[in-house]
Parts: structure tokens; sequence; C-alpha cells
């Protein structure tokens, strides 16, 4: 079975993101999305939510959950991987910027686990534009942030935004 | 009438900004340069200082204050275009990573109001090296950066610089 | 009243180009398309074809031929702007290699004429992926470029194919 | 049964599209390796070496013919993608240059045939800075490009180079 | 005597780095290592340990001390050049990102100080995936940096994580 | 004596080529202006003018012609470096494009010959947007490129211009 594994923040996961997944659950047998809960960085939602977000985000594209799974993990990529026997790393790629951290992410990796590999998958054009940062900025000026992201995603901002 | 608004956080304005200002009044009937207020971040500069700033050296390069008007805003982008009546939003282009930075702002706002549209202007090569944080940088060691922004910048880290 | 130059190969017009033509149409009062008939380069489409081409998509596109017109030219665009009486010269941006060499050609045209300046639109991200050269090279394999180009090009393609 | 479309000029071959294609292998249950046979260019080697030459390093390198099979083709890549029952189209990514115009014609080949996604590995190290182009210049010159393609491109090189 | 200044945080030393040292020790007749201790910045070394580590790293290249001495520094760059009267500032590049923001300080250093050049070398393809914040960051999950760093680096992480 | 090949077209020599030059010669002792003789390309101006061109421009630059010589090759550039006993290879950045491509060309080179160095300098901003292939098209067209390239690369321009 090819086991694929699809780190990110996703704060919160976005229709970019949720295009490269269904790129790649065509490619793989399983993609576990893995969500980094990195203790140092200050995520504008819990972690709790991001994987509930996903999930419910995950079910209502019809996607079958033995296919793809949420899962979170503090460390290593390549250490994550290992654990879900994902030989795969999947990664979006948008612009040059991306590109380039994205190849020194992979070369990486490659050092640390050579049997881990990376696939890369092209974002559509129309989700190009979309970053989980862009959208928490524009969201939190009270822009419409509702193309961007699944409504999952929209539900989560919303009751944050309540809750302040 | 063509209205077009400058958004940035000209802290402080330097000689790129003001070259990119003259070749939107060329084109454009005003232009309002909207100095953006983000309190999630620490400016040099607090915000009264760079609108006396702008205000001065907009003055002292002879354009007229009917043509070019400083203005503060907190929050979208596109709002602040909205609220002065600009169907344009002005940014200069320098290095390659502004070109993308600045191609993911114009995409995502066209998303969030297709009645703005953002034009670019290719700065100056002689001004193309300049940016705000790196003549704060060359500033706080004493360098000479009155080559880089104008009189009114200058006397304005004096009195700063001063006052620690 | 404000002039500005569009130079292209326009070999053939996409829907790219139109979209660069109606965001300058919107700031500028006169938009001259200007196609370069450089007898170095071999063109798919002869200038001619070219020139009716545009002239029946600007018209298609319901624009007034006061507001836009097409001309020829062969030699420096900053001559070519003289000539129409054009100060500026309008640019589309895509991609990064697109930026650069822009900016080139920008910083060269303002030594060449003080004069004239070069203004970028963005193009639209469903735009963003169409150049004239991979249209001609996908319709000679006979792809459908239907989407990418306006009917009037897709008429001169379907002649040419038939001419051979 | 996943197919993959891995299409190229390879002239000739190099280790870095080796390194491509044994990643691709691992993804993909096959791998159809297409040379394309532009009669529009100029290629150093016969399309027909070409292939012989591909067949014997996929031999030489121990992969099963069942596994990865070379074929021709001169049209679309996304039309070759259908005579083989591809669903992917596999490229490597080297530089920024690379990944601009590879983008591009992903998302032109998404517009032409929805049914085919492009998947990106990212060349090894040691590899990025082979071109088959720049094999071409420095073998042309009597460099030694030994370490950077397999031993049968090495002897079509040489014979080449022989009849000459 | 040509005397070089090649400033960094080394925080820490990557091997990267002393491919680049070693490179320029073969152009110059001298180089001074220069760890800014910009007390802005929190680095995970402090100053003193970086400076121990690159003598030591130094040392074990078997590099004469006359050859390569290492300072610090705070401060502009090149009031640091002119400290250690050195006329040219080394500096690795690796990827493009690098590139835009070298070419940006070498600029701003030549307004600063016409007396200083500075001067680049092309990181090792087997080191162009280091970089100093990786490498603290996959150490600090417990990875394998051994490959990236020298050993004098290594017992300073290691020492670091025991303090911890 | 610490030599360094300096190879191009010089087709013909611009200014910023003059201040890539000038930088060298501060740090090497002798620099070899090494003009490629391709014979498959097709150069403006024939190799013997460009040559004496460049002759004609060091000694107008008062450089002493001890510093810096001008010669020929076909071949490699390895090669060539070998033949003239320089260590280094010199080449100015200007662009991101620039600095892909130098980058990929600089490690092909270190693999063939491991004795051989490339040392990069950044073009001044004033130059930065100049090459030779502009100057070629521009001077085609009558237009004004006194101020981008040395009076002896004008007067040739102008001897074949009348030529014609």
């Amino acid at each position: 079975m090819r086991v694929a594994l699809y780190p990110g923040s996703f704060d919160p996961v976005t229709n970019g993101h949720l295009d490269v997944l269904t790129r790649a659950l065509a490619v793989f047998d399983k993609v576990v999305v893995a969500v980094i809960t990195n203790p140092r960085k200050t995520p504008l939602l819990p972690v709790e939510t991001r994987v509930v977000v996903l999930e419910t985000a995950i079910r209502d594209a019809g996607i079958d959950a033995d296919h793809a799974s949420v899962a979170t993990f503090d460390g290593l990529t390549v250490d994550a991987a290992h654990v879900h026997e994902a030989r795969w790393i999947v990664r979006g790629l948008r612009a040059v910027s991306d590109f380039e951290a994205e190849g020194q992410l992979a070369h990486n990796n490659r050092v640390l686990a050579d049997d881990v590999d990376t696939v890369f998958f092209m974002t559509a054009v129309e989700f190009g534009y979309i970053s989980s940062s862009l959208v928490k900025e524009i969201a939190s000026y009270g822009g419409d942030v509702s193309s961007m992201i699944p409504p999952a995603a929209m539900t989560a901002l919303r009751t944050l935004a309540r809750g302040r």
C-alpha cells in the first residue's frame, strides 16, 4: 500500500490544500494529513480545531475516511512519515519562493531519511493566490474569505471571532 | 476623476517611494498616500510622524496638496480604496521577491473587490536597492542614509535618535 | 489626453492580452495597440492578419475604436510611443521571468526616452498560464485553444491551417 | 494500474533523468518514457538512437522492462498520455526557471485534458546542475561528461563524434 | 595584503560556510570571519561559543590562524570592514532568494563605503541545501545534522541540549 | 600570482563588463579577458573587432596592459583557464536569471576542473540593465547607446552600420 504524508500547519486549511489533497489521493492509496503542532509558533486556531476542520472538510468533499486520515505531529517530518509508514511526503507548489523553500526541505529530508521521497503537485491556478496567512489577515479585517476556504474552516473562524 | 491609493508603511518614506508617487501622479488625477496603522506591527516612527514626514516630503517635492494627499488606514487595502473612492492601488516593484508578494496581494484584492485594480510602476534603478527596513537598520548603526530618504525623514530619524 | 502604447507581437492576440488592454483602457484615455513588425523574426500570422484580428477582437469586446486603435511599428518602442504621442507603455506581467525581462526593458526605455514611463498590469490568474507561443504550439498539434484566444484569432489560425 | 508518462527530448538521457525515473517508478505501477520527435527541432542524436540509449540505460539500471518502457511521440503531451492510458505526467524540477516553465505547461495540460495531472520530483542535488544541452556543449569540446550521463549515452556520443 | 571580511551569524557555522571560507582563502591573503552580535536577535548559541566553534573548526580544517581569524562586530558591515582594513566582503550564494537579498546588501554597502566591494562564491552543490536555521530546527527535534556542520559545532549543540 | 579568466562574447563589450573587470582587477594580479569565438553562433562583430575594441577600451580606462590582457578561445572555459594558468573564472551577476544560469555553469566547471573556481561580482546598479543583446537591438534601430558602451565599441558599431 502506497502511503503518503501531507504535512502542514493548516491554520486554517484552504481550498488550495484540498485541491492538492485530492490530486494526491488519485496517486496514493492513503494520505495522512499531518498537522504540525509546533509549540514555538502561535497558531490562530488550536490544533484540535484544525484537526476537526480538516476531518469535516474531508468528509464534506466526499472522501472516504480510510483513504485520507488526519493526524498531528511535533518533530521532524520524516519521523512523522516513519510513524505512519509513509514513503512519500506530499507538497503543493504555487510560487517561485515556495519552490525554493520546498526544494531545500526536500533535500534535507532525503539526507535525514533516504527511504522517504517528496512528491509535488502544482496548485490549480484558481487557488494559486491563496495562503493561510493571507486568509487570516483578510478575515481579521472582516474581509470575505468564503471563496478561499471550505465551509468548515469558515465556521471555525467565525466561532473564534465571536469569542473575542 | 481618476483616484489611486498608494498604500504602505512608509516607516520611513524613501526616495524610492517618492519616485513611484511622482510616476503615479502623472497617470492619475489624485493619489492618496495611505499609511497602514497596523496595531500588531511595531513601527520605528509613530503613525503621526510618518504622516507629517510624508506631507512635508510631498510639499518639498513641489507637489500640489490637492493632487497628493496623505491618509491613514487600518484594515483591508480595498476597503481603504473604497473610502477614498480610489479605483486603483499603486505599487512599486523592485525585485523578484517583491513581484511575487505583490502579485499575490493584487490577485487577492481583485477577489475581495473587483472594482479595484492594481497598477505597478518599476522603481528607478538608482532607488532599486533602497528599502525602509534597510534604511532603519543602517541608520540605527549611525550609517549615512541621506541619499536614500528625503530631508523630512532624516529629521524624523535624528529626532528619534536624540530622544533615546 | 493620456495616451498609452501597448506594444507586442500579438501572434496571435490572447485573452490575456485583452485582459491587460481592458485594464489599461480604464486608466488611459486612449490605448494604441502597436504590433511589432520585426523583419528578423518569423511570425506565424502575417502582420496584416494580426492587425485585423486585433481590430475584430477589440470590436467584439465592445470597445470604442476611438478609445483603442491598432497600429504597427518597426523600431524602438519609445520611438513608436513618440509617434503616437503616448507618454506611457503598457505591459502585462505574469511570471517571474516576465518580470525580469520587462524590468530590463523598462529601464532601458527610460534611458532612451525619459518622457515615456512604463505601467504594468498583473494578468488575471485565469489567463496567467497563456502565452502566444504556447497557443501556437498547442494549435499546431490540433489542441483546443478556444478558451485561450478570442474567436477572431481562432478563425485566423483555422484559415492558416487550411491553407497548408 | 497507475500509469505515468515521462516526456522529454532525452538528447541524451542524463543521470538526472534516470534519478527522476527511479523515483517515479516507486510511485507508479508503470512509467512510459516518451521521447519527443519534434520535426522542427534539430536533435544531436536521432530519435532511434535516443530510444535505444534509454532502453539500454533502463536495463543497465536493473529496471524491469514491464515497469518502464520507452515510446516516441509527436504532438501534444496529453494526447501521448491518452494513447498510453497514463493519467499522470512526470517531470523533474531543478531550478527556478524550470519551475516556472513547468508550471505553465502543467496548467496548460490541465486545460487541454482535465483527466491528466502532473507530478513533480525534485532532482537530487548531485544531479541538479546537469542538463542535456550542457552535456552536449561540454562533450562537443571534448570535456568529460561520464559522471553526468549513463554509459549507453556515452557510447552514443562517442559513436557520433567518430562519424563526424 | 588583500584582506576580506566574511560576516555572518554563524549560529552555528555549517559545512557550507567552511566551503565558502576555503574558497575565499585561496583568493585573499587574509579572511576575517566576523560574527554579528546583534543584540536584537536571539541566537541559539552565545557569541562566545560561536567564536570558539569557528576557531576550532578553522583549526580542525588545518587552516593557519594567521590566514583566517575570527572576530565579532555589532554595527554596519562596512564599518567592520574598515576596522579590519578589509577591502572586500565575502558572501556565499545558494538560492535565488539568497541572491536577491545579497544583491541589495552589496549595493547598499557600496553606497555606504565605496572602498569596500563584495565578492561572491557559489556554495558547492552538496552544501547548497544547508542553512543554519534548518540545522537548528532539525537538531531541536533530535535529527542527525552531523553531515551538515563541523564536529566543533556538533559538540556545542550537544552541550547546549544537555544544559536544558 | 593570482590569475583570473573573464570569459564572454563581448559582442560588444559594455560599461557593465568594464565595471566587473575593474572590480576583478582589484582582487587579482592579472585578468585575462577571453573572447569566445564560437563558430556556431553568429556574432554582430567579428572576433578580431571585439578583441581590438576590448584592448582599446582597457587602454582608454587607463588599465596597464600587463594587468589585463585580451585573448580568444573556442572550447571549454576551464580549458581556456588552464591555458592561461588562471585558477579563477570571473563573472558578473545582474538578475535572477543570470544567477541561475551562472550557478549551473559554475557547478559544471567545478566538475570538469576542480582546480578552477568561479568568483562573482555584482554589476553596479547603474549598469544592471545593460546587456550586449539589448545594446545591439537598440543600436540597430538607431537608438543612442553611448551611455551603455565605451567609445571604442561605439566606433565599431558605427563602422559596421556604415558598411551595410
